[in-house]
């Protein structure tokens, strides 16, 4: 008898095995047209339209903003921000255009088997507002020579992207510097560089990042106050904006990425449910 | 002042909720063409080559095997059941034809906004092969009055369904009668029955299931042993094979569907990771 064991094809190297996936999966990356994942915007808005639901009734986002914008360091002519108001907008990111790609960087060195990317651009006009109440600091002729109160709503009212998406059985990269691995973090036990040949946990990352070529459009208006001295609400606003735009580069935007671990989908007993037949009156319909 | 506060729209109906999603994502389900999810297959090839990598060094599926066949009750003319080879094959799942439908059963009984899902043509041709050892017993005229090794190769050759997709803030759909939550698992504290009002713990859940048309066809052979009784080795093939197909229809096939909790998807420094620039070599290529 023959021991236990595994049947397979041998090793190849990385991009043959990626030539491989595309002859079987018929995909030429040169001539294939791009494809429309108008399916994918409604799933997702059904998500989004549900999370909407839930932070209506949860100041968690609120909460978040205000350490946000008052996280690191202040201008000296702007005093504590506080975010008042949330309106998370009521439209829904469209998606498009969706091409697999090399992935050049990484194929170029040969990290394993990473080489393939789905791009898709992504395009939101909503209007998401903060209503924000601070004061404004005049520390000339002398040091808090004046201190005038100031109500602005901060809009984003355009986003549009492209989006890199791809799907690894281990981090393709480096964690940034700047982050340490929690112990709550399921990725912090596995291959931490790309050039590791340590085997992981068998965990699928989900890794995604913009193209820096982002468009991010804001609209800053004076609400209440300050009326004398308009010119300088801009700073306020500007120094806002660029809190915001750093937090969305920082974490997302290329060289910069997100690596979220999934679960896995194999099917389980415990992740079975069992979805209850219809009534007569729907069986009928 | 005003108190910090959530702008939003005023709650609607689901099915109100459902028919805006829809038309602020220009989404007609009645007319919209079915779309190509080309890029999708080649991202899911990419993850089933890096399992098959992972695989080859790995027993674990020879065990879950084992165990599976060896489950429940056998009947009495099969002894143990040794699976004593497994190839994974080597090709890949095609998605196709990919449309956004109602779900009538659930928008029908108002189960929250629940009401949209995708469906996915799959389509697989490959040779996924267990190599299977076992005795055939014989117990006529009396008990064990013969004992015939038997060894088989199962193969499964083909598989073709529907799969539909959904994300869902909450489980759409009670647990399945036989399954008990684990302390593990991340569902376990979330609302488990699809008429109650509870908030969840803000998971969202990624739902699939294949539609009961499907077809799975094996291919059976005989290696060695047993020539002079070949009638017999039906019998065995035929229990082998209605275990594995029922192992699929308990978790995924419609009425049963999978549920699995998702990560959140939100941009944190925990997930960051940083992609190193590339060389010059590749640069300048």
């Amino acid at each position: 008898r023959n021991a236990a064991k595994l049947m397979g094809a041998n090793n190849v190297p990385s991009e043959n095995v990626i030539n491989t996936i595309l002859e079987k999966t018929y995909y030429n990356v040169e001539t294939h047209n791009a494809e429309s994942v108008d399916w994918f915007t409604v799933l997702i808005a059904q998500v989004v339209s549900q999370f909407r639901e839930d932070a209506r009734a949860d100041d968690s986002m609120l909460r978040s903003l205000n350490d946000l914008l008052n996280g690191d360091i202040i201008p000296d002519f702007i005093d504590k921000i506080r975010v008042t108001e949330l309106n998370i907008g009521d439209d829904y990111p469209i998606f498009s255009n969706c091409k697999i790609l090399y992935n050049r960087n990484e194929l170029g060195q040969s990290q394993g088997q990473d080489g393939l990317e789905a791009q898709i651009d992504v395009d939101l006009t909503d209007t998401v507002t903060l209503g924000i109440e601070t004061r404004l600091l005049l520390n000339f002729p002398k040091a808090l020579f004046a201190v005038l109160p100031v109500s602005l709503s901060v809009s984003i009212v355009r986003f549009s992207g492209t989006l890199s998406v791809s799907l690894r059985k281990s981090p393709a990269v480096p964690k940034a510097p700047n982050t340490v691995p929690a112990s709550s973090n399921r990725s912090a036990n596995a291959t931490s560089t790309s050039n590791s040949d340590d085997a992981n946990d068998g965990t699928t990352y989900l890794s995604f990042s913009f193209d820096p070529n982002y468009r991010l459009e804001f609209d800053i208006k004076s609400l209440v106050g300050a009326r004398s001295r308009l010119q300088d609400i801009p700073k306020i606003g500007q120094f806002i904006e660029s809190r915001l735009r750093k937090w969305f580069t920082d974490r997302c935007v290329s060289p910069r990425c997100q690596q979220i671990p999934l679960p896995s989908f194999w099917p389980r007993s415990k992740t079975t449910a069992v979805v209850p037949p219809a009534t007569n009156a729907n069986t009928n319909g």
